[in-house]
């Protein structure tokens, strides 16, 4: 229940332009943004840039290794700065036939938006322009410069993000930064986080012969196949170890004020549980050892595999390639360049310098202090809008370009936005609810309000 | 270099009618037969009927609990009968892009004609038919009874096979039988095969959340992934030993005279390794010791693993599914039943119940004696054609329902086709040579002569 503020007049502007501000994300999630298939790109880009256009800013496409970057700020009444870091990709949205609708229709059922990317980030990118352009509308000049920094590669990894950083410290500089996602928990509570997990994300590659065979042949000829089924079981057995040399050794334990906050937090477990249709946790972990699992421990996970003939029936051919996806997500202090090198050298060392690997995404896990002015902003204009204190998480589970972006030059950041905990991101039938969307207007028009306030 | 025969009055109407009999090919492999993917089954049934009636059969189509098999017999000159086995499916034609000429257009280049299913074994089926038309146009009444036994589900490991013999064994009554498949060696020699291996084609099948999921859920949600890695690494690990109890134990040791026999073999290993772009055999076999794994041992190779993302670039997914196909050669007296059973049972024993397993595909291994009458008619009319002696092979190390139609009865069969060694069956830019085909018609005709007066 929201409770009535100075900012009435600007919640009734948004409340009665809440059809355009929809129309405005449709328009948005209806433009494919693949980053891995390079798909719609460009396009998606410049619609951004129009977006922003059309709430007076001058927005700029910064051109890097890959995707480029939006760039776009404007000046506000005080002298100080928050920045947005928004990103215009989105996941690839096969396996096409377990969506209910289109996913690049955007369309409006049963209260929610479905579509690839509404929830990781477009309906965030949609909701910070609306709010922007509801202060404008009724109160002018923003209380605070804004700037926005919206990538196009964040669901590879943000592969060029470090030298954009790097190249320009002063396009990132901010004294604070709202970060790309956020919304409810299962129980419709919103939920902060002040940290992320980092990313080691590897191809591994086996080749045979110079083409599929015959599988009669298999007494003589080596199957790729099964060298990479015994490379990856050489790296994570049965046990769940990863066995990269020093994989665990930079992981930095919980303190104790960490494992008191994880002793508070909300039991979701039933609901989790039943949400993702399994019948236990790995292990059969639960409490404080499920969350110390979630929270601290990292992770090596196949995301894909894929050899010979995947068909129906049978086919019988000896492959002549595989290749696996190995995503590793990180906790502090380890480094997804070191643990890719030793990776490397293990597979040498282990008798599989034969799997080629690549590195396709690398993220150093990184933090805001929990006292941090930001999360305080967030917490209480969440607090104010949605009628309840919200959860604060240590970290999130997920991965990004946190430490490039903000971490490196000191800027603490903190989670807002409009998911909630069946939002389906990177899943088929991604949604967002549309009465969160205009909740999330409004929330940026308290933060920025308060940010400039406080 | 081919010898003037009492023949010569059919080959020459052969030679002059080259152009029709492949034309009458090229019909057959423009209509597509991948029983995996039931794509163009019926149509193909009924063509290959039509080209038996156009001989002076009247083909039927024998139901089946898959797809039908069409038969058709007439009666000799002699009151003894050679039976010709073949099948009218085909392998996928997939990966499409590795083809130079459409896999269904049968496209004539450089003196061979490329299709899926050229080799393997419409080329057989189409030879079998014109030298049958060929004697009758010259010669009259066939000189021995023939029947033909062509099924849909040889590339699919025939599973209604076994059924079909047992309750029509009439059908399968024959004083001998030529098999779907044979040709020439990588020296131009022609080859013959008195055995075939079994197999047993599993699906290895593992599931884990409702859907796929972000990936940072994976440090308490299972991977299926990761779980059929590891299924797999303990059915068949890094020392290629196939850990399934009783695996080994019926395989039987090859006899005094089959060792000799394989030491009489031509060395291809150069050409070999060449053709396939590999630089050595497994285990840097060679000699003896490359025949006697090649001929006398089992297999198990990964034909197919299938999980999560598999496209280009990076998707930070957790799978809900995994697949597998396991497909294992079996050497004498090997049970393919007998095999996936004790699968099931190590599975479930090693902590692996979660994966489900099917068996898609069962062939006992078979043979037939060395001093068999069909292996001398089909040695003698080779050299007399090809002007040179077969080399003999205990085994071919492929599979087929030769058990089925022919070891159950005790009836004696033997290869001869048209394939030679770079045929690329189940491959891309699968091929034989016109002048092959054209003198696989003559030998059809040299066999059936020779058998009569046997």
């Amino acid at each position: 229940m929201a409770v009535a503020t100075e900012l009435d007049d600007v919640y009734t502007y948004i409340d009665s332009h809440a059809d355009e501000s929809l129309e405005e994300l449709q328009t948005l999630l209806r433009q494919p943004s693949v980053a891995a298939q390079n798909h719609g790109m460009a396009e998606t880009a410049a619609l951004v840039e129009d977006m922003l256009r059309s709430v007076g800013f001058e927005p700029r496409q910064i051109a890097t290794a890959g995707y480029p970057v939006v760039y776009a700020e404007k000046p506000g009444q005080r002298d100080r700065t928050l920045g947005f870091y928004n990103h215009y990709d989105v996941q690839p949205a096969d396996p096409l036939d377990e969506w209910h609708s289109d996913p690049w229709a955007a369309e409006v059922r049963d209260g929610r938006i479905w579509a690839r990317g509404v929830a990781d980030n477009k309906g965030n990118i949609a909701a910070r322009v609306a709010g922007i352009r509801a202060w404008q509308a009724i109160r002018g000049e923003l209380p605070i410069g804004v700037k926005f920094i919206i990538e196009g590669e964040e669901e590879i990894s943000s592969p060029s993000l470090m030298d954009f950083a790097v190249s320009n410290p002063e396009l990132c500089a901010a004294d604070a930064c709202i970060w790309e996602f956020g919304g409810r928990d299962i129980d419709g509570r919103p939920q902060i986080h002040l940290r992320l997990k980092g990313i080691c994300y590897v191809e591994l590659r086996a080749t045979g012969a110079r083409q599929d065979w015959h599988s009669s042949v298999a007494t003589s000829v080596p199957n790729p196949a099964w060298r990479l089924v015994w490379a990856l079981n050489a790296i994570k057995g049965e046990d769940g170890h990863v066995n990269i040399p020093g994989f665990y050794d930079s992981v930095t334990p919980p303190t104790d004020a960490e494992i008191e906050a994880l002793r508070a937090l909300p039991d979701h477990e039933a609901a989790r549980l039943e949400d993702l249709g399994i019948p236990e946790f790995l292990e059969g972990r639960s409490g404080l050892e499920l969350h110390l699992q979630d929270y601290f421990q990292p992770t090596c996970t196949v995301s894909g595999f894929e050899s010979g003939y995947t068909g129906d029936g049978a086919k019988t051919v000896l492959p002549s390639r595989a290749k696996a996806k190995l995503d590793m997500r990180l906790v502090a202090n380890q480094d997804p360049f070191a643990i890719h090198a030793s990776l490397r050298a293990f597979l040498d060392e282990r008798g599989f310098d034969d799997i080629e690997t690549e590195l396709l995404g690398a993220q150093y896990p990184a933090r805001t202090s929990p006292d941090a002015p930001i999360a305080a902003v967030v917490a209480e204009t969440y607090e104010d809008l949605y009628g309840q204190s919200p959860v604060v998480y240590a970290t999130s589970q997920g991965s990004g370009p946190w430490y490039q972006l903000c971490s490196q030059f000191g800027i603490d950041a903190c989670t807002a936005g409009v998911g909630h905990a069946k939002s389906q991101a990177h899943a088929p039938n991604e949604n967002i609810y549309v009465d969160d969307f205009i909740l999330g207007i409004k929330h940026i028009c308290a933060i920025m309000d308060r940010f400039a306030r406080s």
